[in-house]
């Protein structure tokens, strides 16, 4: 088999298996407080229906409606503050999905503004990115050079470690803003942050949902998409050199095959 | 000003642009549904409080409780099949937020797991996608022959069809098997498999939530998590071109620079 066959089915492998045990540590981490609390929720359940006698049908109504009026309850969600939060939202692929579009053309025009936003998004990260990648290795070429480095080239561990840093400075001072500003304790915004992030966005947590924020606090708000974007950018960098490099490796893998098989 | 940072600069200025725009239209297009929507709920609610004389306080417990339950409907979340679509959906960036780790463990491990996983599931993604690229460039250029064209060779916009196309084969039927499985409408099938494979996520549609899908019906499990992988590959194979275009400009342009500014 050609050696990149090998390499694509091998991480196939390598990502079930890794599946498989996430899986199992979840289940062991997860499961029994599931069942504890599913449980209660339900002794809590029927002590109310039997509390106030409510009917299993109206039952049904008061679970619908909760669910819908959710997430109105931090006020107007698209109203021109909110609907510019869901945009960048969807730009980012984040997709909280705390408040999500909920007529036919919505829908429609949510897939077609995705189609064109996210490929924008990407190139614009890459390329903030890539412009922040260039700084850092001036500053360490420099720094290097003044601690009388005999090479002063920032090379690529350098520069890894660098957005490293970087990232950590971004989720730990963003932890301490959203921990203020929203009342988590500073693991739940440190973890609100990381989901936000590496944009896997569940929305168990999501900013601006408090007090009216997205009306009333112009300041927080511009703030929140100002870390989202720029936050964004800095993980792309890390990314960036990341699929730069197996691209390389890929590329000079694929030169090799040719020069071996060609005639 | 250097080119590469106006270009950025451009970027980010379209990017907020966009952002604008997006947030008119839905802000046009969702506000007046929604003041209607909560104007209902709330009638609806206020109607089912005086009806059962429900207390305020009695009331906010069982908005608590329905939202805290409403995973749980679905069967349970962590058990080995649930706690391995959760995995997959962490790995691959989406997110939907059905069901989110509640235990600091959980949580704690989630953010490792993911750190971990996603760079893996990029890589596995991109080599996929580059193999499906491959594949398509040789069926694109022995068609060619076929057809007798001057230049067999399979060129970008050749590739970026095929992939296009491929895409919307995979969302189509993948519309169809869902629409089919969740009992949603076609439109809303392809919403959501549009939604998923952008990665976006939103949770407002996932699949293998009625019947207890995740432990019965290991088919129809085993069916979505390949959709899932294999459709984000060949969107993966696109991206690939696209980023690959992008970075290949940047660079030539940087080459260009250093030959203008160098000695
Ligand atoms: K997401
Ligand atoms: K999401």
């Amino acid at each position: 088999m050609k050696r990149q066959n090998v390499r694509t089915l091998s991480l196939v492998v390598t990502t079930f298996t890794y599946l498989l045990v996430g899986a199992a540590v979840f289940d062991s981490l997860e499961s029994s407080t599931e069942e504890k609390r599913v449980f209660a929720l339900n002794e809590i359940r029927d002590d109310l229906k039997v509390k106030y006698n409510i009917t299993n049908e109206d039952y049904q109504w008061i679970e619908q409606m909760v669910i819908e009026n959710t997430p109105h309850k931090a006020g107007p969600q698209w109203k021109f503050a909110g609907a510019f939060y869901f945009a960048t939202v969807v730009l980012a692929m984040i997709g909280y999905g705390h408040s999500t579009p909920s007529t036919i053309g919505g829908k429609a025009f949510c897939m077609l503004y995705a189609a064109i936003g996210i490929p924008l998004g990407i190139v614009m990260f890459q390329s903030i990115g890539e412009r922040l990648n260039k700084g850092a290795s001036i500053v360490i070429s420099n720094m290097k050079k003044l601690l009388k480095f005999k090479k002063a080239e920032a090379t690529e561990i350098n520069l890894m470690m660098a957005t490293t840093v970087l990232s950590s400075i971004i989720m730990t001072t963003g932890a301490a803003v959203f921990s203020k500003y929203e009342g988590w304790t500073y693991f739940d915004a440190f973890y609100y942050c990381f989901i936000t992030l590496t944009t896997i966005g569940f929305g168990d947590y999501v900013a601006l949902q408090n007090d009216h924020a997205l009306q009333e606090k112009p300041g927080y708000m511009a703030l929140s998409v100002v870390f989202i974007l720029f936050g964004l950018a800095v993980v792309a960098s890390s990314i960036n050199i990341l699929v730069l490099r197996f691209m390389t490796m890929q590329a000079e893998e694929m030169q090799r095959e040719d020069t071996e098989l060609g005639p």
